[in-house]
């Protein structure tokens, strides 16, 4: 058992009561990382399939505060699926021509092709939490959002894109080891900026943010997964095996051969 | 030794002299795999530091006849690198929006971004091949893209992309057992197109754009490399080992720490 946590569409969320050092069953760090090879493999073949179908796609959505391991898991879960079929976006503060239009125009151009998987590294959500926690834009405008996100994801949802949503849930006690930790190593420093003490200040907003957001945006078509990830190989463990468990609920098909290809002789 | 064929700039070049089943050295399938997992590995971690330097990247353009093996290179040589830092661009026939615009535009728009290592999956080569092949535009029209596209890579040098250009050097014989293989074996056909026939019965106007585009578009800033691509494993050896070598001749370096971060303590 290595699930993620999940809520009913409509229910009150309290991330308070969600252990972030939650382990399912009686893994550990080494058996964890056998059994993430053993779902890489067979996501790796399933990732082929959905690729030669060309039908449907995959999309991975990954949000959680600063050091919640969003990097860390993508390395993890993805480095063996051949990157043809992989194609990962950096949502980044927004450049000056995506200012100059609504907020999900670079998220729309950004959404995986038939047959890829896609994975999102922040995404629209950050447009309910950053913007949210600094009031980058007015409350009538953020406080749309969710229902706009909704709908948007209603509309990927019925072109073929299964969309995949996990919060890295971490305790602000981790927030603090992980930068501190930063911090002391010299070859980790260059990960480190004085902006990340400002942010981590306002902690208990964001969380509010969070939670908002897990509860608006929590539909039956694009259901948010709590991942609890103060344990680094548990984070990669569950996040691995939703990966695999959405292929293998998709089921992709190779194509249908051309009619007529029985008896050709290539000259 | 496993390296690619090049030539100076300006040299003629005779492909019909280039043996696509050269090896060098004593190489068998076994080691060659063996040699690129090593591979793998090395690359694997410079291209953590050229994503976290976030000022260079690495464009492969990978160019060949029909079942020369582009997926299969780009399967075996990229899996086992983190996706996060890779961004794979396959070019189809074009669509009609992008037939809206000069032929270097959509690929403009696919270079990829700093840190990243990008693979072009056929690109705008195919703009003075299928192109020319077919007459699909003037040959007033076509004859100017040498230019253009030596221009176009010098700018995209320029701004820190290193280009990497690899032809896989396949034998007609060879072509005709692998389309015959997909035909033959009922979990390949779906691969097979009755389209890739009337193509192959273009081999020699090919292999003429080839000689073509290989000699005029051959510069020192982005050189081609003729992979002999007969044998699948020393194809990916070979490319493997080229992607390696590059990524240690940019020798990316972790990016400089903030200043004033000695004293720093979380809370």
């Amino acid at each position: 058992m290595c699930h993620p946590i999940t809520f009913k569409p409509g229910t009150k969320i309290d991330l308070q009561k969600i252990d972030p050092r939650k382990v399912d069953g009686d893994w550990e760090k080494e058996t964890a990382y056998e059994q993430i090879a053993e779902y890489t493999k067979r996501s790796r073949e399933l990732a082929y399939k959905l690729y030669a179908e060309n039908k449907r796609s995959v999309l991975l959505v990954l949000q959680g505060m600063d050091t919640a391991g969003k990097d860390g898991t993508i390395r993890t879960v993805l480095t063996g699926i051949n990157p043809q079929s992989c194609q990962i976006v950096p949502f980044k503060q927004p450049s000056s021509l995506e200012l100059d239009h609504d907020f999900l125009w670079r998220v729309h151009m950004a959404v995986p092709r038939r047959g890829n998987i896609g994975i999102f590294n922040r995404s629209h959500y950050e447009d309910v939490l950053v913007v949210r926690v600094h009031n980058l834009v007015p409350k009538n405008e953020w406080s749309t959002r969710y229902h706009r996100i909704n709908e948007f994801e209603d509309l990927l949802t019925d072109g073929g894109v299964k969309i995949v949503k996990c919060f890295l849930h971490i305790s602000k006690e981790e927030q603090r080891e992980r930068l501190q930790a930063r911090l002391d190593k010299p070859h980790k420093r260059w990960k480190f900026s004085k902006g990340d003490l400002a942010e981590r200040k306002l902690w208990d907003d964001y969380q509010e943010a969070y939670r908002v957001a897990l509860e608006e945006c929590n539909t039956k078509h694009a259901p948010w997964h709590i991942i609890p990830s103060d344990r680094k190989w548990y984070r990669n463990l569950v996040v691995s095996r939703l990966l695999l468990d959405t292929l293998e609920e998709i089921d992709p098909k190779f194509p249908e051969e051309e009619e007529g290809l029985e008896d050709i002789i290539v000259e």
